[in-house]
């Protein structure tokens, strides 16, 4: 039954089988992005405007966009937010070890204040 | 007459602890550099006119260089050819599995046409 009668349309997102390897490597190869991705690694799910990036509305719609057509993420409308969550299990089964590798890559080399805050 | 002889400028590549894991990523979100870091993946280097990608010669050289400059590829000339090589043990040290994670997940969705074909 139809019930879509929101201002924004309904979020699409590929099927598991249909993640393409370029798309994912393509949304993973942007700071911002990469920075969505590891915050989302580390809970269930996070409303749009609430991650710790510097960027215009505009531009992280964009970003948003990228990622949820790549098949990173799937988001949800609720009471006018619109909710991210990171697809790992799909992602583990279309592509075993790829999120984890690329994360623990990036670990490695990210810039202190990208790290999550030791405990005193 | 020699018409070839005008020297290309030598190729710089970047040190190992420079390497950039945005960089390589986006080196790698494109189904022709894709394939010619798969094709020197199976052997230890390559003259640059012989990967089986059909692009022109202009968008060819393009691809070499962002591959070259990402830290995935070494190149060398040697008597007016170009030879390329992947650069796998700055990158196995560099960012350990990397490589072989996403090369083993292309493996998994790649079309039979995009696998590489042997030397001639």
């Amino acid at each position: 039954m139809p019930r879509n009668t929101r201002r924004r349309p309904t979020p699409t997102h590929p099927a598991t089988e249909d993640i393409d390897l370029l798309d994912i490597l393509r949304a993973l190869a942007d700071p911002t992005r990469m920075t969505i991705v590891r915050v989302l690694r580390a809970e269930p799910e996070r409303a749009c405007g609430t991650f710790p990036v510097d960027v215009a509305p505009s531009t992280l719609s964009h970003h948003f966009k990228v990622l949820r057509e790549s098949g990173l993420i799937t988001q949800r409308e609720e009471a006018n937010r619109r909710f991210s969550a990171l697809r790992a299990a799909d992602l583990e089964h279309r592509f075993p070890g790829l999120l984890d590798t690329v994360l623990a890559a990036h670990a490695r080399t990210a810039a202190p204040a990208a790290e999550p805050t030791p405990t005193a």
